[in-house]
């Protein structure tokens, strides 16, 4: 079909957004980082791990709104909480007592977590969690690998614009997988580390994921604990679709502080910071709050979603789903004779072209042709697996990446 | 009723809530603000202006969840546009189309606004709003209110444990009406003011509430101009109930950007940033996101509050509540020979007793003797005013004031 014909509502709305809105659409979800003219601008209806977009065009969705779906759009159990919820109370004077059966489950299922406190973003939660850091240890170095995304604070914005430099004053970069590196940190900043903060793989958009090597994790745990460090644990984006009890566990590490956000209450906006019984004086010393920290619909959402996951064994079976997903993928490639790259763990996987060298122009094309043949994948940033994803919809939506492979053969030619 | 008795069950929670979240309850819903011992420790059902607590008291609610509920809660028309809406999405790969008609809605009531963004917390607009000033200005110093609660991000956050003391390098403080204090910054920071940011009134907890002086705002406002420097204005708390085209319409002021929460979507996750056309490319270019900024039920809600606010002439009903409310309590601590000072607009009302000098013992008492009587007000933090407090509610609720107020006289004595 052609563009102009599929996307007529979707341009028209976004005509008017952007007279109203810089950008039309804006941040994660700006059109600049899809292909252009091949995607809708909005999505108006979602159920299990299917889109509908303005004009009525539907997609099986593999970038689950870019986290928080792990189980599945609408999951009838999370919803039937959340209503249930609603009819008491949501953000109030208090909060409901629900916070305190989330806090007890998420302590219970979390080896070395002792304490929960919660929030609404990702963001809040990384920044809260240096703030902890600072407060326990009375330091003021944070070192952070260099690039990773932990929010859009002014300490951690990768673009930057708009954040004066003395944000960044206390920060020290080091590189993914680079120890010494973080050694040099050490010695440069000798009884003045307060925190490391890492994610359990590296993951940033506009590059294919990376593993840690076998000795990263363990030895940032290590030298934290010898150099009286805060080990803090980004667990924003992975959280919960690699282990239930913090996605470096499957590692053998246990940080000090753990952050999540996105999928803890499938779709719901929540954060949350856990930690270990040494931080907790100076988590209740360090003030941050929010009108709508505590709301208690997303957190009825997060104890569903919680029972889901682990009645499911969701990580296993996430697992299956997004290896059945990238094999497919990675069958197809060959078989249309491109060489391709698939990065990450497989229930948050991407993939990308090796003879784009980074430029994503095969990647653009191939997530474009997609998107126009009805799955939702992401050209530039990685993409997200649910439990809704039955192997029959995993198998269709193999067949429209096949197609989609075949354009980007046919255009840019094999390998 | 005893204590031990009347918040058994509350207690039985905040025990469990102490094992597993830091201080129990934290941020500003921390015990530690309230009247220990006299208030309930979690509310767990509310609607209109009336909540209950995990014991089964009730109360009618002067705090109003510390603002967003300017409606009622479970405000029937906000939860028919929440309930449609999530059944159809809420957090998506990209916005639902509802954003826009938000956006349109916004800038068509507020003079002076062109666009407008969507964030989670007030805490998250402010910031924006300084970062949007700083790129379009090229320049880095902001002029705040010294003491003025703009969130909790390190720039503003007013306990600073946990935040290095560059988070604030580039923040220029000045007092509150002090205009030459104002000039002062001009002057020492000359060609480097990105912005000022003022809220409409001064509202700070553990204080009488402070009106601006009838030059203030405008003269900020002239001086934002003569410099070329952004005004924004901090409407988070205020918001709404003062004016729909927002609050500093009243001293007739328009400021560049207009930051919103609370009360925009009657109780549910949401913050505005609203800016004039001139600040649009910059806001453009700011990099600041988060995974649930776009959620489409906050904004149904939003856009169902925005009605009912309009139909019922909301700023004008919700003054003339608070009006008969002061009046009342003033005149029943007139008539139990208490001196108080009732501050700030009527529908965000705050009363303190002169005799205590700041130190809020009566304050305290009188807060706590009202809440173990069934009225929810705050001993140091200003009060609001909801649609939903109708005058019978009003009057029963002064009845339970005058109540207080006696123990007040009788156990600190008149004056």
């Amino acid at each position: 079909m052609a563009e102009s014909d599929r996307y007529l509502q979707s341009r028209a709305w976004f005509e008017r957004a952007e007279a109203v809105i810089p950008g039309g659409v804006y941040g994660h979800q700006s059109p600049a980082m899809l292909t252009r003219g091949s995607y809708p601008f909005f999505i108006t209806e979602a159920e299990g791990c299917r889109l509908r977009d303005p004009d009525g065009n539907e997609y099986i969705d593999f970038l689950c709104s870019y986290g928080p779906i792990v189980l599945g759009h609408r999951h009838p159990e999370v919803e039937r909480a959340a209503s249930a919820q609603r009819a008491l109370t949501n953000a109030g004077n208090l909060p409901s007592t629900n916070i305190v059966e989330l806090a007890e489950r998420l302590t219970s299922m979390t080896p070395g977590a002792d304490w929960a406190m919660f929030a609404k973003n990702g963001s809040d939660v990384c920044s809260w969690a240096l703030a902890v850091a600072r407060q326990a240890t009375g330091r003021q170095t944070v070192a952070m690998v260099d690039g990773t995304y932990h929010g859009v604070h002014g300490w951690c914005n990768g673009v930057q614009r708009g954040f004066p430099d003395s944000d960044r004053a206390s920060v020290a970069g080091f590189a993914w997988n680079d120890l010494a590196g973080l050694d040099g940190i050490f010695d440069r900043h000798d009884g003045d580390v307060a925190a490391v903060i890492v994610t359990p793989f590296r993951h940033e958009a506009f590059a294919d994921q990376v593993m840690p090597a076998s000795d990263f994790l363990g030895g940032v745990r290590e030298r934290c604990t010898r150099h009286g460090a805060v080990m803090i644990v980004d667990d924003v984006r992975a959280g919960f679709r690699l282990h239930l009890g913090g996605s470096t566990q499957c590692w053998g590490v246990e940080p000090d502080v753990l952050c999540y956000s996105k999928a803890l209450a499938n779709g719901y906006a929540l954060a949350a910071m856990l930690g270990r019984d040494e931080l907790r004086e100076a988590a209740g010393q360090v003030f941050v709050t929010g009108t709508f920290f505590t709301e208690a619909v997303p957190i009825a959402a997060a104890l569903a979603t919680l029972e889901v996951l682990e009645r499911e064994d969701a990580p296993a079976e996430l697992e299956r789903i997004g290896r059945r997903f990238c094999d497919g993928l990675a069958s197809a490639a060959t078989g249309r004779g491109l060489a391709v790259t698939l990065s990450g763990p497989p229930s948050i996987p991407f993939m990308s072209f090796d003879a784009d060298e980074g430029s994503f122009r095969r990647s653009r094309r191939f997530a474009g042709v997609a998107a126009e043949s009805g799955v939702f994948l992401h050209p530039v940033h990685n993409w997200f697996v649910a439990l809704a994803h039955d192997d029959a919809t995993v198998d269709r939506a193999l067949e429209i990446c096949d197609g989609a492979l075949a354009v980007v053969a046919d255009e840019f030619g094999r390998g």
